[in-house]
C-alpha cells in the first residue's frame, strides 16, 4: 500500500478543515464570542496537516485500495479535529458526545445529543451546520476540486466518497468533474439562502438552514427545527430545496449543457418522483385528520416525506405521534434514501431500482432460461459487477442494521427506539421514532451505544465498504 | 407452458391429500366425533383430483417454469381444500380464518387465529398438526417419492419446493432422493413420538408435538404449548429434536452411508452450532435473572432459541416479556432460520453464510482487484448464478417484509406487533412479539391483514420465486 499518498491526502484534508474553521472564528468575532477555542483548534489541525505533509509521496498513483483507506481515515480524523471546539469550549463537555455530534454533522445525519440547542453559542452552531455543508458533497471531492492531488487515478477517491452504485464521470478528468459539482452545490445553497431571507428569516438562521438543506443534514439552531418559524413559505422553500438536493447532481450538469430532455428521462428521477407522490398521498390520507384541512395536511406530509427521504431530518411537526401507517412509511423512506450522486443518504433510490430490475430479470430468467435477460437502466445494460456490488451492499446494510440494533438494545430502551435510531444513523437521516423522534434526541444512550451509532453514521455515509475494508486483515498484509 | 402436466401434478397432490384425510377421519371415529365433515371433504378433494386427472399430459417434460407454477398452485389448492373441515364443522366459522390456519399449518408456520385451542375436537387438532408434517418436507417431494410423475426433469419440482440456495441431489434420480428424505423424516418423527411417550405424554399429544417438531411448525393442542407439561425432560426432547430437524437432511444420508466425517465438516452445520451457542449464551446472560438459577435459565434460553431458529415457534415461557437484548436476538433468529434442506423456514443459514462469504470476497476484490477471488463452500467454488440468486432472494425478502408490515399497519396495532407478525409469517416461525407474542395470537387482525399474512406464509415457505412468478405477465404470454 502507498502509505505516503495516504499521508498526503490526510494532510490536504486537515489543511482544508483548518482553513474552513476561520469561518466559525469570524462568526465568533462578529458575536463577540470566545476566539481562543478557534485559535487552538486551527493551530492543532494545521500542525498535524504540516507534519503529514512531510511525507512526500514517491509514486502518485492511487488505486481503489488507497482511495478507500484515504477516505475512511480522512473522515475519522476530520471528525476528531472537528469535535475539538465543542470539547475545548465545554459547550459539549464529553468527548464521545462531541464526536457523535461532529460525525453526525459531517455525515449529514443531523442526529443530536444536545438537550438545549438554543443555548449554544453562534460560532458553535455555525460550525455544527457548516460540517453538513462540507460533508454533503464530500470533503475529498472538494480537495480534488481545489488542489492538485493525483494525476489520473483520482476517480478512485470520488468513487469511495460519492454516494451511489456507480460514479458518472461528467467530464473525463476527475478534477473538472469535482469543480462542476461544487459550483452547482454552491449556487443552489446561495439561492436557498436568499429565498429564506426573503421569507423573513434572519441571515444567521438562513445560512444554518441552507447548510442543513444542501448537505441534507438537518441540524437547526431552533429546538422546534423548521417548525419554529411557523411560516408555510419557509416550509415550502426548504421542502422544494430538499427535492433539489435529493437529485443526482449530474442531471443539473446535463441540463445546463442543454440536454434537458435526457435529464428529464432519467429513470431514477422518475422513481424518485413516484415515491414522493405515493408517500405524500398515503400520509395525507392516513394522518390528514391531525391537521386543519386538506392543504395543510399535504404541506405537512410533503415536508416530512422530503425531510426523511432526502435524509435531512428537519421537522415541522412531531411525526412520531402520527398513526402507524404514516410512521411505517417514514421507516421505509429511511431505508430508501435519496438519489445516487446527490448529497442524501440511505441505500439510494438508484440502487433500490437496480436491485428491483435485477429481481425482475431473475424471474424472467426462471420463466425462459434460454433467452438473454439483461438489466437495463436509461437504455444501457448494467454490468454484472455493479449489480453484485449493489446486492452485497444491501445485504451488509441490513446485517449492520440488525447488529447495531442489538448492541444499542443493551441500554434497555424500547425496540422501536433502538431500531429506528440505528436505521436513522445508518441512513444519515437524524431523527427516528419513539425516544429518538423529532422532538427527542440521542442524549440518553450510553457511551457504548453512542460510539456504535457514530460508527454506523460513518459506515452509512461512506457506503459500507471504505469502513469495513479497514477491518480486513488482508489490507494490512 | 405445458398446462396438462400441471393439471396432472395438481391431481396427484389432491389425491394424496384426500388419502391423508382418512387419518383425521380415523381419529374422529376413535373419539366419536363428527364423521360427515371428513366424508364431505374427502369426496370434494377426490372429485377435483379425478376431474384434473382427465387432462392427460402429451409431453411429460417439466421445465423450471412448470415446476414453479405446479408447486405454487398445488400449495394454494391444497390449503383451500385443507381448510374445508374447519369451515364445514364450524369449528372455525370464517373461511379466511380457516385458510389462515391451514396455510399456517402446511407452511409449518404455526401462527394461529384460535382463541381457545383446547376447545377444538381431536380430529381437527390432529389434522391441523398433520398439515405441519405434510408441509415440512414438501408435499410434491412426497408425490415424487410415491408416484410416477415425470421422467428425468422432476428435479425442477424439488428445486421449487425444497428450501435452500441449491438442492443437493443425494442420488442421481429425484424419486430415489425423495424416498430417502422421507424415510429419514418418518424415522425421526417416530423416534420423537416414542421418546415423548416415555416422558409421560399421552399418545395423542405426543403425535401432535412430534408433527409440530418434525415440520418445525409449532402448533400445539395446549394453550401453554410445550410449557403446559411442566417437564424438563419433554422440553429437552423437543429442543433436541428441533436441532435435528433444523439440519440439512442430506447430512443424515451421508452419515448413514458412513461418511460421518464429511457430514460433520459441513460449514453450514458449524455456523448453525455457533449461532445456537451464541444466542443461548446471550439470552442466558440477559434474561437469566427471570429464572431460578443458571441451569433453568440455560434450559429456557436453549429451548426458545431452538424454537425460533428452527422456525417451529413452540413456547415454554412468554419470551415477549424478556428484556430488549433477548427480544432482539429472537428477531434476528427469525430472519436467519434453519439450515437449507431442513424442514425449517427463514432465509436459511446456508444462504446467510453464502452472502457473508460473497461480501468478504467483494472486500478482498476491492483490496486486490487483480487476484482471483471465488466464494468457496465446503471446499467447492459456488457458481455466480447461485450467489446472485441468493442475494436477490434476500433483497426481495426484506422488501416483502417492509411491504407486508405496511399493509398490516392499517389495523392500527403497534409497530413491534406488525413488524414481528410479518417477519414471523414470512419466516414461517409462528409467534412474534407484542400482541402476537407466544401467549397472543393473530385473531385481532382484519380480514385484509389475515389474507396478506397468509400470502406471506406461502411466499416464505416456497422461497419467494414460485409465488412471485405467478404475477409475472411474461409467464402467461
Amino acid at each position: 500500500m502507498n502509505y505516503r499518498i495516504i499521508c498526503r491526502t490526510l494532510s490536504l484534508v486537515l489543511g482544508i478543515e483548518a482553513a474552513l474553521m476561520f469561518l466559525p472564528a469570524a462568526v465568533a468575532l462578529i458575536y463577540h464570542e470566545n476566539l481562543t477555542v478557534w485559535a487552538i483548534t486551527i493551530l492543532a489541525t494545521a500542525s498535524l496537516a504540516g507534519v503529514l505533509a512531510l511525507f512526500k509521496p514517491r509514486k502518485r498513483a492511487i488505486y481503489a485500495r488507497e482511495g478507500f483507506v484515504s477516505v475512511a481515515i480522512s473522515w475519522v480524523l476530520m471528525s476528531a479535529f472537528g469535535a475539538l471546539p465543542f470539547r475545548i469550549s465545554r459547550e459539549i463537555p464529553n468527548f464521545i458526545d462531541a464526536m457523535f455530534e461532529t460525525v453526525s454533522g459531517f455525515t449529514t445525519t443531523g442526529a443530536s445529543i444536545l438537550l438545549d440547542v438554543e443555548k449554544m453559542s453562534h460560532a458553535m452552531l455555525f460550525w455544527r451546520s457548516l460540517t453538513h455543508w462540507i460533508g454533503g458533497l464530500g470533503v475529498l471531492v472538494f480537495v480534488l476540486a481545489v488542489l492538485p492531488l493525483a494525476n489520473n487515478n483520482a476517480m478512485h477517491i470520488m468513487r469511495a466518497e460519492v454516494p451511489g452504485p456507480t460514479v458518472g464521470k461528467i467530464v473525463p478528468r476527475a478534477r473538472q468533474t469535482a469543480r462542476i459539482l461544487y459550483t452547482i452545490y454552491l449556487a443552489l445553497t446561495a439561492l436557498e439562502t436568499v429565498l429564506l431571507l426573503l421569507g423573513g428569516m434572519p441571515l444567521f438562521d438562513a445560512l444554518i438552514h441552507a447548510f442543513g438543506t444542501a448537505g441534507t443534514g438537518g441540524f437547526s439552531n431552533r429546538a422546534l427545527s423548521v417548525g419554529a418559524y411557523n411560516s408555510p413559505y419557509i416550509e415550502w422553500v426548504v421542502g422544494i430545496f430538499l427535492v433539489l438536493f435529493s437529485i443526482n447532481f449530474n442531471l443539473y450538469y446535463f441540463a445546463l449543457c442543454g440536454a434537458w430532455k435526457d435529464a428529464l428521462k432519467d429513470q431514477e428521477l422518475h422513481l424518485f418522483g413516484a415515491i414522493v407522490l405515493a408517500a405524500t398521498a398515503i400520509i395525507t390520507l392516513d394522518a390528514g385528520r391531525l391537521f386543519n384541512g386538506f392543504f395543510e395536511a399535504v404541506r405537512y406530509a410533503f415536508f416530512q416525506v422530503m425531510s426523511v427521504l432526502s435524509t435531512a431530518g428537519f421537522a415541522t411537526t412531531d411525526f412520531n405521534l402520527w398513526p402507524e401507517i404514516s410512521r411505517w412509511v417514514l421507516v421505509m423512506l429511511m431505508f430508501c434514501g435519496a438519489c445516487a450522486g446527490s448529497t442524501g443518504g440511505g441505500m439510494k433510490i438508484g440502487r433500490v431500482m437496480l436491485m428491483g430490475k435485477a429481481a425482475h430479470c431473475e424471474i424472467r430468467r426462471l420463466i425462459r432460461p434460454r433467452t438473454v435477460n439483461r438489466v437495463m437502466i436509461n437504455g444501457k445494460a448494467v454490468d454484472d459487477d455493479t449489480i453484485r456490488g449493489s446486492l452485497i451492499f444491501s445485504f451488509l446494510y441490513v446485517l449492520l442494521l440488525l447488529v447495531c440494533t442489538l448492541v444499542v438494545s443493551i441500554d434497555g430502551f424500547d425496540m422501536v427506539t433502538n431500531f429506528t435510531a440505528s436505521l436513522s444513523c445508518l441512513s444519515n437521516v437524524g431523527p427516528g421514532l419513539g425516544l429518538v423522534g423529532p422532538m427527542g434526541n440521542f442524549a440518553m444512550y450510553s457511551p457504548l451505544s453512542k460510539i456504535v451509532l457514530t460508527v454506523a453514521m460513518l459506515i452509512g455515509r461512506l457506503e459500507v465498504f471504505p469502513i469495513l475494508i479497514l477491518f480486513s486483515p488482508s489490507l494490512w498484509k
